[in-house]
């Protein structure tokens, strides 16, 4: 089958390769529509490892995916043929410790798509847990079903902030991971969130809501901006969404007493923390990795209007320029949130 | 001073009445501008009573207000003349064991306007303490933030009930609290509210909201439409808004497993719980009285725009017409949810 | 195989029936050595039913149970022949919507051991997953181990609860699952617990532990108790663990301001809830089904003596006496907690 | 009146000085009996400040007391003349936003007794607020009430990490607050706590307990402990109450995926805090500061029995040596954990 196959760091070929396409009982074989490319994906093909995830055999990238349902298992009940479908790409082992507490997202078995050494889905069709399978509603795209993985991110963020009806919330870094969690901050319950960035062209995104507070951290200062809008008491949710450690400096100054951090960004180096200012205002920090059990909200919040995503998508590309996608993600063009790739066309 | 005055049940007067007006160093005081009916004021003009609180002298009705600072106390720091603020009218024992949990209102000394033998608001000024006056944003009016009061009662819901990212909510009762904890539960993170009513008038505020599925429950099941809405997973958190005991028959139904119900509304006599169907799903149940904390909360989404109190002020009348304006309430018409006087003209 | 067969209400056999004992890749075959006498056991014995699972084929019966592993599916890492072990009895659908958000106890699709029509542990030899199969640490008896099951009931009732450290804690009802809640409150938070009980026989068991306030109910008001020891405040949790309907009738006079009550007790009728009541102390309710993810907590909590259950299992009987075990188990004595079944002698 | 007063960094006299005595209508006075010395005391002794809190006045030390009420005021009505009674020494404004929010300790202006400015309580006679004097159980002696203050840190700390039963908790550091820490642990829900320290004699004092495991760590490494004990999974709850940075290089390694870290002791720099590792576990932080709400559980877990300080309650000296008590405590002799001047004699 032909697949956008990652070879080595910086080579890319839209090529065939030998993928398993045999449907378990409780698998559904899916025909995929689109595919986002995530900061992931680029960073393989330009580094060719994540942390200790090298990639040392070819590997298919991509898991941010839609389709349609072509064949389904003889013990799936929910799906049928036709069903249109994004999916979720990390799989656990279904009995483990961690999948049996509701955290299967923390479970050292889980098989993630486009992490080494486990294929992704930039290919015409993938077998996938039915479990893993949700349908879209009528009113969302095979575009928004796509761009649920990065969603889910930032509503994994929100979940864990157990935020509060009227929560101010900051969310420092308005890259695709950012804008995302502020869209979930907005519909997890806040009244307000301060948008925080270097790059103006990301804030401009946000620039028509209301309940939006964009801040150009290079002009202004994030923690006057914040004292002001909360009368000197911080903010109770701050999401660190940027992977800078120069968000870690003044971190605890933007949170009120009794509030959160959530670290989403993944600095590649270990911060300073001041332990003891975080003491004094007993500043709760959470950490997100990836998401459990958040799809089927996503699509929820997408369905009825509360969270819209359709602006984040920038641009798409075909299958057959799979790779100039890539180069123009990687090119990290200011105006870019997310590009997508179309495997077919609607 | 003049003040609306209920002297016995059923009879009301606009008259002159003695009133403490001495400002304290904690307190200030402020010239009224918009006072709400409340359901409560309405009560007790008809019946003298609500369960244990009995109208045994004339007592100045009114506990939902907005006005303006006229004079504050030598400690008061973050309140000026002149300032456009709403009051939360329950006034604890500030060093109480309840206070100082973060529960002041379930302080049993709690001084509440308009609760025998408390006065209320209903009378061109009040001195009130200085913590619980909260300042109107700019863009929030006067009319706005008399409603602040029964939209805490929503926002508390919705906070007891720790609501995720994306919950299915059911709403009970479509009246002033049922309609407040809709918008208070979509503020808070509901991709969906079911709202069940009787009266279609009530139900017809939401129709134009694409997040609000309104069932008029003569018409319609609504066990059936939460299994259609749910995949017959059931609503994550259930808000009984109504206080009929019918909506507890099939209350449980309703809710998801592992989900919540929580219980607004106030049903005059006791209702029957089936144990061992809440038991089957592990059903939590929380309860709701008043608020505690949320003014605040409710002001900043008002402002933002997350939620859009106007459409559920129905009507106003002046000061000199109160008594009219009781008379109304109390018609109870259909087509009403708030009903608001104002003391002075913008 | 030979096994304790319930052929239908009020008849018991000991004899040989055909149950499967091919071992899955993550199962494994355990050799029963104490199966605990469970009073679902004995009521499918009196009256052949509870609720809407009804006998109606031959059913072996029991389901606290401890034994030896001796054979392991090829994929089972975590257990080796030759362990000691006790065993979870209701497995669920690991991959279902219930089991990864962490309420497998919840999934529609449990099959729990002799809950008809599933056979339960009753005889020499049964196969079981390995992940809900948990390895006896060295000081942790089979008598013990097998009355983890009931244990874990009373542990999931205090982990609904959320406890604080130092919490007050009220237990109605004395029984087999009152004293493991009893327990689960005391390691679990609680600095007192208030145990009420009709029978004097049930409470002497808790007479020498200084923490344990019993109170006999045809003597002594259970809410007279509860102001005197918490000065009038009420307890932060009442564990309602009697299944009476009468314990309803002032359970929300027990508990604090913002406190809790957990249902753990099974009424046959539904019972009356003056929400009003509930609501003037905004208290919450959670209830109890079975557990999830706790018995390698119970298995720790004995093993260090934090929790101390040898009081509680009251007598012995061998397999062979398997029926009278049964005969004396519904006689309900007074002095009687648990009551176990060996399937070989040490 | 004579008081035991730091003129200055090293200096401490036992002296007259003028404190106020007026007995306001909430408050009431005490004969002080039991204070213990706090490293905090012994820090301004030694070096004249604590972070930005600078000894600029001579300043009455002390804050772990007890003593007897002698004058009570006319609103006081939960204390009477005579009552045994220890104090918590952190006096917030009561209609902060802070107290309202349950969150008093983190009031900014919270007046605590021997934090610079304000005096303490190393002196006859206090006069304090009734809402923080709490009674002394006829069975809790005033040596354990005067160190319900350390505990309650300790409490504080088991409450923040939301325990579950059965958890099993690492406490870093055995010094006076990781003893106080681990008590509380054990109270709290932990099966097991494994405590760890370089200073074997502080671990000496839990050598009987069952559920504590001693680690000496420079014999033995902390993380292979744990790794053993919880088969490889990790520790539910890590109490961080050593201070020591070096106690963060692998804090990380000893937390159970969804686990929790709760920091505690202070350390004197910022830490490095690698956000990657905590993401990969979703590791949630907890931070604590002094304590609220938690001197009636604390008194309540030692009148209980469930709670024993005994063992950690070195030394006495009467007030006449209190200078002494100091320069032994500033000795930091390792079987030392608490040391009591005692104001007068039983």
């Amino acid at each position: 089958m032909k697949a956008l196959v990652l070879e080595e760091a910086h080579r890319l070929a839209l090529r065939d390769i030998e993928l398993p396409l045999a449907v378990g009982p409780r698998e559904v074989k899916i025909k995929i529509h689109t595919v986002g490319v995530c900061g992931s994906d680029v960073h393989y093909y330009q580094h060719g490892r994540i942390g200790p995830f090298k990639v040392e055999e070819p590997m298919v990238l991509g898991h941010e995916a839609s389709g349609t349902v072509v064949e389904i298992g003889n013990e799936v009940t929910h799906l049928r043929v036709g069903d249109r479908v994004c999916m979720e790409p990390g799989i656990p082992q279904f009995d483990s410790p961690a999948t049996m507490r509701g955290l299967y997202n923390l479970d050292p078995a889980v098989r993630f798509w486009a992490t080494p050494p486990i294929h992704g889905c930039l290919t015409p069709y993938v077998v996938h847990p039915a479990a893993f399978t949700f349908r879209l509603p009528d009113n969302v795209s095979f575009a928004e079903g796509a761009i649920v993985e990065p969603l889910s991110i930032g509503l994994q963020a929100a979940k864990k902030a157990a935020m509060k009806p009227g929560d101010v919330a900051v969310v420092i870094g308005a890259g695709t991971i950012g804008a995302m969690t502020a869209l979930a901050a907005l519909a997890g319950g806040a009244s307000r969130v301060i948008l925080a960035d270097v790059v103006k062209e990301k804030l401009a995104l946000f620039a028509n809501n209301p309940a939006v507070t964009t801040v150009a951290v290079r002009e202004q200062s994030l923690v006057d901006v914040v004292k002001q809008v909360t009368d000197g008491w911080g903010a109770d949710v701050v999401f660190e969404a940027s992977g800078s450690a120069k968000a870690y400096e003044n971190l605890l100054d933007l949170v009120c007493p009794g509030g959160c951090a959530v670290l989403v960004g993944m600095p590649p180096e270990p911060v300073a923390l001041d332990v003891v200012s975080m003491q004094a205002k007993e500043v709760r920090f959470e950490s997100v990795f990836r998401y459990a059990n958040i799809f089927p909200r996503a699509l929820a919040l997408i369905s009825s209007g509360m969270i819209d995503v359709k602006p984040f998508i920038s641009r798409k590309f075909s299958f057959a320029d799979g790779i100039k996608a890539f180069e123009e993600a990687a090119a990290a063009r200011p105006q870019d949130v997310k590009i997508q790739i179309e495997m077919e066309v609607d």
